[in-house]
């Protein structure tokens, strides 16, 4: 089921995704988010079950969809002055987001929805703004090396530990990966 | 909700798991699992739903369980006669088996559940055969690097792009990444 943004029409096509997101932040406050339902979501947003099911498919969708707004970029990448500088802040940054719990709960929500939209936009997170500080580094004159590269070398470790292991990794080990991909000088 | 394998109490216990793991299967070869019940699949396998809550605490839970249970190693791993050759070759199975509707799911259950029992039994798949592999290389006199250092370097990236990418990454990345971390003589 794919979320299709391209064919909301205006008005109450916004309002009806403004109360749904709405009301599945209020209901997560209070509920445990395998005890939340559609019908549940329905009645707080003040919409049919079925406006639900025709938008977003199913409920790990909507979870996904959700989870997924509070991560939009909005925030001001930090600027040391050097590439390998940005790429350490804003590593560190992403895993600060990523291993609160809120963070685990999107990635959780990401992967588990058959909508590989949703996956997409998650990976697209990361890519964005490096794509950003990739910018700013050939401005400087610098000769930065490719996106997937830095994602392969840092997010995707990160990220698989997050998901895996028993313990959220720490910035020193933000350190090493950031160190064998951009070594210092 | 950890899944108690210690206190399984021989008999009845083995029994309730073989036929719980049996009803999944096979509910999962006629139906999506997203519309797979806990009452379903106790009906098929003759126990009660609550036998079922008590064990595995949630559906999720249990998916994880009868997914991970697939994928426990058995077969022989490859040997090349190199530590080298033979990370490659594991490499290659690995990506064979995840990127398979079975495997993607496999990873998707494992990460979609509360029970981090399962994502550490899902992160222990490679590590225990890494161990395998690099008791190997020291018995031929190699000296390999940590299996730490292998999981960043090559198999965090690929579940990463299995799980957040449009497309399954192709053997050819995955040789990519075995030489950034093992170059080749």
């Amino acid at each position: 089921m794919t979320i299709h943004k391209g064919i909301r029409t205006g008005g109450r096509s916004a309002r009806v995704q403004q109360s749904v997101h709405a009301a599945v932040k209020k209901l997560l406050e209070s509920h445990d988010r395998a005890d939340v339902t559609v019908p549940m979501i329905a009645q707080s947003a003040g919409v049919t079950p079925s406006t639900i099911y025709r938008r977003w498919g199913d409920i790990a969708t909507l979870l996904a969809d959700v989870a997924l707004e509070r991560f939009e970029p909005d925030e001001h990448l930090p600027d040391t002055g050097g590439f390998r500088g940005d790429v350490l802040a804003y590593a560190e940054l992403y895993l600060d987001e990523m291993s609160s719990d809120l963070g685990r709960s999107m990635l959780r929500d990401v992967v588990a929805t058959d909508d590989n939209n949703c996956a997409l936009r998650c990976a697209e997170l990361i890519t964005k703004r490096l794509v950003v500080l990739a910018e700013r580094a050939v401005a400087r004159g610098e000769t930065p090396p490719s996106t997937a590269f830095l994602i392969d070398g840092i997010f995707a470790p990160m990220v698989y530990r997050i998901l895996f292991s028993e313990t959220a990794p720490d910035n020193a080990y933000i350190r090493t990966l950031v160190d064998r991909c951009l070594p210092a000088d």
